[in-house]
């Protein structure tokens, strides 16, 4: 936003996915734009699964008109086997998945930018691949807009895209391989609480998953703006950072 | 970084600004780099001085060329009183030093930006200008490339450039105009410690600066990068917040 420049879509969102031992925790904000003064309510969190055989859950960020285009991709070549597009279903690893939403994501950013000409730098997105499939283990990456990729290691447990940066200190500093599923569901709440206070554009409802490990399948809950439990985490953490810093001595 | 794009020399940087009532806290790292391999200290903050009379202190980002040779303008300007360009010790304002240290900004720019041709979008800078002169407020500026600037207000009493967005979350929290200079300067430490946690490029040493309102001058320190004071300040911060964190129920 320097100088009143506005950065595109990507700004208006924060998703963020942490890779544990115990399972994995994915959050996303829900709120687009088409201009300023055009505020929607989209998801940006969408799960594949098949109950105890597979589970994929991928976030987006990014030009609105693009992931859309490539969620529906995906869900039409799981509904065509008998089309050329690979199925995130079928695929034999999280790896092929990861690809495959790459090379999904890439081809629908080049179609939109050919549409759109000279505005081609908003068209592209940014997405989370997190999943499980029997016999393998938890994996998750993220995908760039050119479809290539990056994966959480036990170095770097989080994955995030859109504006990330204003909810990186806390988890730099709480999460690790070890963090129970209970303490990153606080730990990604909290992120996102600091997120949401620094930039007005990043806005509730929230979608929050959890998946345990080795079980194949998703817990999914939507967090609305009116969320008793979120708002009383977020004023009990207000309190306590300003409680902390009172007491740090210079 | 994403993608592996280096965006260039002003993410190496950050430099914050406090107006409060009762003076202004101005905090800078000294890391910078050209190129990845090649990372030195050059100090960021630059004093004005004419003690009871005038303070005006200037923080940079970006380009080293370019802000190296802007303050060295601005010292021209004051040693050369015969010269056009106008000094910053002489300004009636300090709403006129904002604009020449703006309009400076933005001809050495244009300058380096022809020299180096295609590669202009490295050549620009941003810089905090604040200061007070005697019959007059403090103030302080967020002067942008083009020589454009934002004044500090009560609503938002802080300024930042650089990689700002990892240090704001706390300042949003602890800091008001009614800040007193004790509790700025630990918060503006503890933005910058959360600042170099998230991002290498940030580093010390650091150097502070403290102007209490109407005493017209600057009382500076550079935190080396073995401080103990910091280093424990910055080690209860972190044990505070993860005591905390534990403490919250979701």
């Amino acid at each position: 936003m320097r100088g009143g420049v506005w950065t595109g879509g990507e700004a208006m969102t924060y998703c963020v996915g942490l890779l544990l031992n115990a399972g994995m925790v994915l959050l996303s904000d829900t709120r687009t734009n088409a201009g300023l003064d055009n505020i929607s309510v989209y998801k940006k969190m969408f799960t594949f699964e098949q109950p105890g055989e597979r589970i994929i859950v991928i976030m987006t960020a990014g030009s609105l008109s693009v992931t859309q285009t490539t969620i529906a991709r995906l869900h039409d070549a799981i509904d065509n086997p008998e089309a050329e597009a690979e199925s995130v279903l079928a695929a034999p690893t999280m790896l092929r998945v990861a690809e495959i939403v790459g090379n999904t994501l890439s081809c629908v950013a080049r179609d939109v930018a050919v549409k759109l000409g000279s505005m081609s730098q908003n068209a592209s997105a940014t997405m989370i691949v997190a999943g499980q499939r029997m016999g393998g283990g938890m994996r998750m990456f993220l995908v760039y807009p050119e479809g290539n990729f990056i994966e959480s290691t036990a170095d770097t447990p989080f994955l995030q895209i859109g504006e990330h940066k204003y909810g990186k200190p806390i988890l730099d500093r709480v999460v690790s391989m070890e963090t129970s599923l209970s303490d990153a569901q606080k730990a990604v709440l909290l992120s996102m609480d600091s997120t949401m206070r620094s930039n007005l554009s990043v806005g509730m409802p929230l979608d929050l998953c959890v998946v345990k490990e080795g079980e194949m399948s998703a817990v999914t809950r939507r967090i609305e703006a009116d969320d008793d439990v979120f708002h009383r985490m977020s004023a009990d953490w207000s309190n306590a950072l300003r409680d902390a810093f009172t007491d740090i001595e210079i």
